[in-house]
């Protein structure tokens, strides 16, 4: 049943071919130094650099330029972010790029204000913002993380082999998000495919916990059917406007709060995941799609009757001549089919990982206490062997 | 396709069987005087009126008492709300009831600090607000409208035999809204389930109209199960709070422009069934379901696909061995069964329409050019006729 919840989302979102010129709307709101915080330079090349920066400049905005945050933003990258901020006294973090970007424009945002050490604050002993938040806006170039309407900011710290996410609450999320499908198609097939499972992966992550059967599980099916369906058409074609568009609509719902209201939620994938990209420094999506199939495998028979569900109104699979948990199986077995057929990386050993590193990694790997079955140590081995 | 949009929504709501509590978070942020709005008393029976007051009071507020707000407010209504605004200089408009209570609050906030006459700027002439709009707040004890996080209000003025919804910005949508499925507890069972059907066709409205088959579409199909699921359970037994916190947490999600979002609308079973409530004063949910089935056998030869969609993605109805009409019928069939089993009010004359009223209902009739036929008189009248 729906427990007891709040749910607020102020963030605002143009979609759309022609979202990028209400940048112009937006601006006039905040100070005149803008932090334009952007990846490794593929906006340059592909023009939305020098657009965004003739729209800041016709809005009389100073650029102060941040660019070069990582796949995975570290901690020392994060600490350079605050003190750009800082010098420039920004009054907005426009994050132009994928959830990366995102992730650390609102990583800064809790942190210009603060006299701690970030990663410590947030990261370390998980702390909430108690200074001024700089207001953060997104220009999305890849769809996946939904971090342009959320309060999620996942860094990496090297020295200490963490990948940690912290969700931050409303006052966090993007003040503005601009939704452009056309970016998204500037990237290539493999980010693209990544993106795709780390949004289908959001979505299981919430779905597969507690023996719900409320109004969220069918949304959240409905939004896996949508994922399963354009993703289908945008490998066969990666300039389907259609395809792009409703996978980049998909990303932002799949990942925006609304799924986890009233439920219990996972996440254990995303731990697992996380845990071997601090080690590989591998794509976040390919991380997640090498240790799904184990991990649900795993934790299946202690959640047979979901696991059914999914299969029947996931996968179209008719379950009434079938035991529990051959129907079960066979959800999952459509589900590695579709996986394949994207062409995702389907075990961590092809992203980088050895044997050696399995002891490490489960270290590294938070366990949560929302899914099926709570992880013992040996199940998180197990589980990383599996996906090896 | 997904076209170009903007999303906003900033409603923050508190959902749960103790979620009235939080209204002591939210008042300290409106001003003294609170216009108390609310219906026919009911409130003052089960004791969410002396709830609410104690909460006012607690927190200072002076109570400006408005109730006997009908289940169609009406302009007269509507003019005396602007009075007692006015009279009492209101810093918050608290709306203690269903759609009507929320909707009427809404007409109210728009036209506290306007000179015209509100029928006349906002329903006759559609002009949008220009003056400063008073903070708007529901404690919803009805699920259905949707109310409680749109900006959508329907006014009815009986001189003129029209019913009109304005659809307003969100500007106007509610700063927030306390939703405890215990609340609509209290209803006698003919108004849930006409609360039920008016969700339904919300979700209706929006889905059928375009050849769509994005996003937007596959969350509709999901919320469509989910009422059609908890709305069997809610008529066995109105007390399952399971069922009845599906049922509201389903409406809000109805009906709060996500639905809408980049695709055309069509929204005439709601214009018919206004039309047929300006008349007969019917309540609003039987109104609709009275003309649904006759509209959309009307125009389903000329949405023949996505008919055929609902019929197998909402009923789960095996369609391959059907031609497309069958496979489309079938989908209707198994809406009408499930609408008899609801109870649902399923013709005009019941609810007191004539044969005689027919010309003037369609006269009130507002065509609306989403669907996916733009209806002619003729065809108004038809599907009146049949629906009587």
């Amino acid at each position: 049943m729906l427990g007891n919840f709040k749910y607020v989302n102020a963030t605002k979102l143009y979609f759309g071919e022609d979202s990028l010129k209400y940048l112009n709307d937006e601006l006039p709101k905040y100070g005149e130094n803008v932090q334009l915080i952007y990846g490794g330079g593929s906006i340059k090349k592909n023009g939305i650099y020098d657009s965004v920066v003739e729209i800041l400049k016709a809005n009389g905005k100073k650029v102060v330029d941040d660019g070069g945050v990582m796949p995975n933003p570290t901690a020392d990258k994060l600490r350079d972010g605050v003190k750009i901020a800082r010098e420039n006294n920004v009054g907005l973090l426009l994050a132009v790029g994928g959830g990366s970007c995102c992730d650390y424009a609102k990583a800064v945002s809790v942190s210009v204000n603060c006299d701690e050490d970030p990663w410590e604050k947030y990261y370390a002993r998980f702390e909430e913002p108690d200074c001024e938040i700089i207001p953060v806006g997104c220009i999305l170039t890849m769809a996946g993380t939904g971090s342009e309407m959320n309060g999620g900011a996942v860094i990496t710290n090297h020295d200490t082999h963490q990948k940690i996410g912290h969700v931050f609450g409303e006052e966090v999320m993007p003040k503005f998000s601009i939704l452009n499908p056309r970016f998204t198609m500037t990237l290539p097939k493999n980010q693209m495919v990544a993106g795709i499972y780390d949004i289908f992966n959001h979505i299981c992550e919430q779905y597969f916990s507690g023996e719900d059967n409320n109004t969220t599980d069918y949304l959240a099916e409905g939004l896996m059917k949508s994922v399963i369906d354009a993703s289908l058409k945008a490998i066969e074609d990666p300039e389907d406007y259609e395809a792009r568009s409703n996978i980049m609509w998909a990303a932002t719902w799949a990942l925006n709060t609304l799924l986890s209201r009233g439920k219990k939620t996972d996440w254990m994938v995303h731990m697992l995941g996380q845990a071997a990209g601090a080690y590989t420094d591998a794509t976040h999506g390919m991380t997640l799609a090498a240790v799904s199939l184990p991990y649900y495998r795993h934790i299946m028979p202690h959640g047979l009757s979901k696991f059914k569900r999914f299969a029947r109104n996931v996968w179209g699979i008719h379950t009434s001549s079938k035991t529990d948990e051959e129907a079960a199986e066979a959800g999952l077995i459509a589900m590695e089919n579709w996986m394949r057929k994207l062409g995702l990386v389907m075990n961590l050993s092809e992203l980088g990982a050895t044997e050696d590193m399995i002891d490490g990694i489960a270290d590294a790997t938070i366990i949560l206490k929302g899914g099926y079955k709570v992880l013992t140590r040996d199940d998180v081995v197990a589980i990383l062997k599996e996906s090896l």
